[in-house]
């Protein structure tokens, strides 16, 4: 007897946990696993843990691995889409690993690859704040800025995969360092770790108190996260900090609204959780900076998903695969 | 007799000049027309300049208006290229000109138009430095800075037609005034114009005088040209301020490489022509502001078509129409 492929798997491989969502060919979830990456006990384990992960969203659902059409992998770092293999991602210590031969040979189901942020844009763009537009582009703004382009309706990798870094814009020539090794990178600018920074260096001139009383009293203890309750507290040197990265990140939207002339404009990521206080800074400096034309036919957006865009995505690009079988 | 088409007529309209060509179905030049715009004349009598240089290239190469399939306009300005509206062209003075609907009806051809930007991308990508590349961006830095974007082998144009705009992204949020009122854009720092104003200021200062002396001995007389001149002469000033505008120009080349990740960027226009003292600055510049995977993948090279960039865009455009017929 053969039973026809019903079902597709999209993966969201982060640096901390695993999503593992299973999802009918209309693209309705069927059944979703979490699990922790536990990416410090090596490459074998975490494959370990992608492949037990969809065994056991297999399982919730009394699925067989033979009905399964497509497994889309969505993963950090530079990586070779057609090939499926990651080059390098930093926070998983992996590299030039061919990760889809690997996964087809465990698992017996057809792997697609492609990047984290590209992947998070397509979720929204299928299923979230991008739904029917031609030209979208997404933001992540998190520990990093990250992000992906829909042009012309569809994902836009560039040359070499690697399009879409749009938190390595220079906006400020002789800014801060970034940890890419350039000056002056929006993520150096307006990211979570930006934020916590900048708060960090005010605490070391003995101010900041209120951020401070955040963190535990200790400098050590400052992330965006206190930052963002000190600013909510009301305190002054908070929501100046958090004021500047918005108004830079207004910079860069502004940027890329002009080159690349998207409807929309769609931005997640844990520092727009911090809301109204980003909001208002970010919005004034993108109507400054957009030539009129541009500025008018872009909205902004929040994105819609929030940590299932990168799932939602996977599952989007399995189905996108259609006929793909080995 | 049916007289099957056999010829597309290609036109650049410049703020100065008008370039006509004729050319065979395969693209090849059968006769070329320039002559001045006349701007100052009036839209009716620049639409007549039109006309009438599309006549003279006709009678020239002994072809009949019905052997034209089509023609392509290149146009400055926000325009909407599907319904053949100029919206805007500040140095002709134009507003929402329906410039489609006029030209077929005095030509009975008809007509595409296209922004002049987009066109000499277009122009390069076809005929030019940019032959075979998928992902090509293509910037001119003349008066003011420019680009159009060639994206998966096509002209991308965007939501409302007006991507591409490289020169008004902020690179330096606090830095000189912009012609479209913003700070810090590119086009700000590393145009033409730029170059001109920056060795103004120096003349104002009392130091300048390498530059004076290329200029007449008149402040008034400064421009990029004179500039470059004096850097030629050796002159220190002259160069810092050159070798200042290579580098925001780098910049601008290193962030639309990490958002778009060409496999290349093609450099036109006249601030180009001062060569080595340019390219010398610009290149460390790309290198070091480039993620590693996108700047490797990325070749700058020299535009090849010069001035006959957008005509010969122009020429492709109207190809590509390939059955338009009224």
């Amino acid at each position: 007897m053969v039973i026809s492929p019903q079902f597709i798997i999209g993966v969201d491989l982060g640096g901390t946990k695993i999503l593992t969502a299973l999802a009918d060919m209309d693209g309705r979830l069927v059944a979703e696993v979490k699990v922790s990456t536990e990416a410090r006990e090596g490459r074998q384990h975490v494959l370990g843990r992608i492949t037990g992960s969809v065994e056991q969203v297999l399982e919730k659902a009394g699925v067989k691995p033979e009905q399964v059409q497509a497994l889309a992998l969505g993963a950090p770092g530079p990586l070779d889409t057609r090939q499926g293999i990651i080059h390098f991602a930093p926070n998983l210590g992996w590299h030039d690993l061919p990760v889809k031969q690997v996964l087809e040979q465990r698992l017996a189901i057809p792997v697609l690859l492609d990047n984290d942020a590209n992947l998070a844009a397509l979720g929204e763009h299928r299923y979230g704040a991008g739904r029917n537009e031609d030209n979208m582009v997404y933001i992540t703004v998190s520990t990093g800025i990250g992000g992906g382009l829909i042009l012309g309706g569809r994902l836009y990798h560039g040359s070499a995969d690697v399009a879409g870094e749009i938190g390595h814009m220079t906006v400020c020539p002789d800014g801060p360092l970034c940890s890419c090794g350039n000056r002056g990178c929006l993520e150096a600018l307006a990211s979570g770790t930006a934020i916590a920074r900048e708060a960090r260096e005010l605490a070391a001139c003995g101010r900041g108190a209120g951020i401070l009383a955040e963190s535990g009293g200790d400098p050590a203890g400052i992330t965006a996260v206190t930052v963002a309750a000190a600013a909510a507290a009301g305190d002054a040197g908070a929501k100046s900090i958090i004021a500047r990265a918005a108004r830079y990140l207004g910079i860069g939207i502004a940027n890329i609204i002009n080159i690349l002339n998207p409807s929309l404009v769609v931005l997640g990521g844990g520092v727009m959780d911090m809301g109204e206080l980003i909001w208002q800074n970010l919005r004034p400096e993108v109507q400054a900076r957009t030539l009129e034309a541009a500025g008018k036919s872009a909205r902004l957006a929040p994105a819609e998903l929030g940590s299932r865009a990168g799932v939602m995505g996977a599952v989007a690009l399995a189905l996108q695969a259609g006929g793909v079988k080995n």
